[in-house]
């Protein structure tokens, strides 16, 4: 199946198994519109990749790890656009949870989501419980209080930041959770697969700093010109347009001369420069280099 | 080692895993706040309690169970006293934690200890991982957006509302994974222990009931005759003080009643007898039944 509709299958049938008519109206309907429909699913289809790249022989493990991974990435969204932290009205092109459905059933939805993150792998452990086990604990820390997308969030209340570690917290985290985790679920070994991760994240940003100064609003489904707006660092304030967009070149080639050997390195390889061409926005693929 | 102590123990011991020099500090004394000083910490000790019924034969993996429930607990209660729900001032007889850290730290607490719950439980693995993820179902499942604390809250936003169903979620779930929890974590079946945890789920909120209506804020940290002075059901209301005493005493019987077969059965009903009694403030335990 392709990756897309693998994923967005997984996570129908993740949200399914909470939305019964037993549970809270308001509540699963804040949880699936807060999944659906989705952006480009870039960290769960990473994990594929590489579960593919290790023979993914336990697709079912696969599956809710990038479930759980793609379900953890939304919770934070939602909470991130929470009135207390940037009150955006806007996510994907469509009003934020907290403005379709009121500021409770937004942060229920975000713990709740947080929760179905755990209960999905925990469901799919089958004959394998060590590699759950393994992936609750890549995945909880990549969502935690120390180096986790939490920590990087609240590194936004803190007056002295380290902008590398508030990044590598707030993005490079569950990126690296995507590659460790697609490791884990194929019972490969996970640790040498969190460098491919972790450049991927830092190429992700910047490709996000490029949309942000010449995307088309649009097409993002948010506002533009941010990072400018609230004097933010960004790799396009730094390097200007050109420099950054070589930025990202360079982290995509480290990306690839990363990966480990694996049965798929080759093919993982290929797959790596293919997709980092879908970070980018037209507009800036156009740049020349 | 006292229960009391003990898990005081487990979850300063997990508290410390983030709370190092790399974490962000606000968020780690947030989540430190929130569970330290504690309250009577009922659940975990009725999970201690159980999985001593059923020999505890991991302790290591017991600690971690009975102080991932106590951290999700501490995490409702972050999240239940924000703005937007009961926007509560005082918690335990101090601030509570958005008026203590602010409200974005405090969402963050929440969604931080949530996570932590679930990696305290991958860390106490070991040599069975098959156990640890039995607990992770239990420990999601009545947290969860179905049947448990987040579906509870989330039914406070419909209009149409079963005060059973409410109370079971709100109150019940986290009751219920006390005792399943307590018996996974030993190795025995979970199953059978449910009745057990969900009616002294029920005791325990006729007792907060009582204690609403005739305990001393100042021993119990919170302001009292909230549920006339809103409108919300409670026993007391229902069936009076001595009605709703004679009800607390009817579902410990029928909690004793209801203990599974296991070799500490015999000392688990005299510690629920005597647990149940402490569930009450003098003043209601003075009143004649």
């Amino acid at each position: 199946m392709e990756p897309l509709a693998r994923i967005n299958r997984a996570i129908e049938a993740s949200i399914d198994t909470v939305a019964g008519p037993s549970s809270p109206p308001k509540l699963t309907q804040a949880m699936r519109y807060a999944v659906f429909p989705g952006g480009a699913r870039v960290r769960p289809r990473l994990c594929y990749a590489v579960a593919e790249a290790c023979l993914d022989d336990r697709p079912e493990i696969t599956d809710a790890a990038a479930t759980a991974i793609e379900l953890l990435h939304c919770a934070s969204l939602v909470h991130d656009d929470l009135p207390c932290f940037d009150d955006a009205d806007y996510r994907r092109g469509k009003p934020s949870v907290h403005k379709a459905f009121g500021e409770e059933i937004a942060v229920l939805a975000g713990d709740g989501l947080i929760v179905l993150a755990f209960e999905t792998l925990s469901r799919s452990a089958g004959a394998h419980p060590a590699r759950i086990v393994d992936l609750i604990g890549i995945v909880s820390r990549s969502v935690g209080a120390v180096h986790g997308i939490t920590a990087g969030q609240a590194w936004e209340s803190e007056a002295a930041i380290d902008l590398e570690v508030y990044q590598r917290a707030k993005t490079g985290a569950l990126f690296a959770a995507a590659t460790e985790a697609g490791a884990a679920a194929a019972g490969a070994s996970s640790q040498s697969w969190r460098t491919l991760g972790e450049i991927l994240g830092e190429a992700y940003q910047v490709a996000d700093d490029l949309r942000d100064a010449v995307g088309d609003p649009y097409d993002l489904g948010k506002p533009i010109g941010r990072d400018e707006a609230l004097d933010r660092p960004s790799a396009v304030r730094e390097l200007g347009l050109f420099g950054a967009k070589a930025r990202l070149k360079h982290k995509v080639a480290q990306a690839a001369a990363s990966i480990p050997d694996c049965p798929g390195a080759e093919g993982l390889r290929a797959s790596i420069h293919l997709e980092a061409g879908k970070f980018l926005p037209p507009e800036i693929q156009r740049l020349a280099a």
